[in-house]
């Protein structure tokens, strides 16, 4: 080990970075594949964000489609990364001026299991950044999702160095460390973490802001899918460990502003 | 993510297993490369720990040549499972009685850089389980070594199922659970970690142990190697979180003993 790696060598990249208002949309799932109402909700949840002046809006993983549905169905509801589900999405983005970080089930080019992704879209509606989960957890997504090699790149957005990061992912500090030496100021991160596991928001994920010195915004669902009920939580924390924002159990919609410092 | 994924689903792996008695040797790493000294040192550690009633001896992460010295140098050090080494190790074994979990550069087949590798020998000699480390950690580590592509599996020892991580790879939740998944009851983890990091010995272990239900030996080194000063704190937690021994942050020989249940 050495002292330099907890830290972050890069150039800070948010040096003239305007400040970053963030709304993270701590939601229920939707019925298995009814991706239509959820794109609905959506819509409603990115312009009620952007009335209130957020950039960026945040979904829980695995939101658009549902999450622990069975598998095979899972595989028909896969999309590539530019498929309908991003071209929707993307209209929202553009009519609402808003960026939207969204998860769904990435098809594999293979014909394998699919990856559990999130995709990054600017408020022009470009496509920004996917990353793929790395770190899968346990048999609701190995059985489900083939796991990514390796943590995607963090993205450049008007000054801010942005990584993506997917619920089990967030709670490794490989991980953590990992966009934090490319330079990120911030990661985003969907999750859809279930009770009893509040350990993840109360205590991993601060810390790991802290250690790293990366704001984490981490934006989980809730209530019940199957007999799976998510925990909430959702939180903003500052790259100094500050929480500034965090929600409770039941639906929300969360705001938090970053400032570049 | 589903409600059975931190605990533990295999069978018990110590319903008739013998109390389990540790001994972790916290020392300071050699001059760089000089295993002669180190392996003299080694011995009488181990006597000592057989004397006192230990089945194992733990060292800290590369403690029979040194850590941060040349990498160049590294690669000339560097043996396979089976080297020197091992036989020397194993000779020490087999004399005391003792179990011992020793930290040394691999050889790579390929002839790039070595693997950062723990090796566990019986008190028979027999070489039981080796682990390669995983989670490699900044440039101390990426610059010296090869990272493997998973943890190993756990070994079997007297009815006890126990599992090998080094140093940074025991901060991994993906780790730790990944060990616990296959049964691991108890896990041996070698380190060097270095001083401003209390965080991992202070927290981060003892809560892994006790999210994943697995014991955890941290066996650290102490003292300085060039400009590196290490933070001991070496300690014995149990499966459900408890810390039953730790050490301070000089030269120690400490001892714990687990029950099993």
């Amino acid at each position: 080990m050495d002292t330099t790696d907890r830290t972050n060598p890069a150039e800070p990249s948010v040096a003239n970075a305007p400040t970053l208002r963030l709304a993270l949309w701590q939601t229920p799932h939707p019925a298995p594949g009814d991706s239509v109402t959820m794109l609905q909700r959506l819509e409603q949840a990115a312009a009620e964000a952007a009335t209130r002046g957020a950039h960026w809006l945040v979904t829980p993983e695995m939101a658009l489609t549902g999450y622990l549905i069975d598998p095979a169905r899972l595989v028909a509801l896969a999309e590539p990364a530019d498929g309908p589900l991003s071209a929707a999405v993307a209209a929202i983005a553009q009519r609402y001026r808003i960026g939207i970080v969204y998860g769904w089930p990435e098809r594999h080019p293979d014909g394998a299991r699919p990856y559990n992704a999130v995709q990054a879209i600017a408020p022009d509606g470009q496509r920004l950044a996917v990353h793929r989960k790395v770190h899968l957890f346990g048999r609701a997504d190995s059985e489900r999702f083939t796991p990514a090699p390796a943590v995607a790149a963090p993205f450049d957005w008007q000054g801010w160095r942005i990584g993506l990061l997917i619920c089990y992912d967030v709670e490794q500090p490989s991980a953590v460390g990992a966009l934090a030496r490319q330079g990120a100021r911030l990661i985003l991160a969907p999750t859809a973490n279930m009770l009893p596991y509040d350990d993840a928001p109360r205590l991993t994920v601060p810390r790991l802001a802290a250690t790293y010195r990366v704001g984490i915004a981490y934006a989980n669902a809730c209530g019940a899918e199957s007999s799976t009920r998510y925990g909430g939580l959702s939180l903003v924390v500052e790259a100094g460990g500050k929480v500034i924002a965090a929600a409770g159990r039941g639906p929300a919609l969360l705001f938090a502003t970053l400032n570049a410092k």
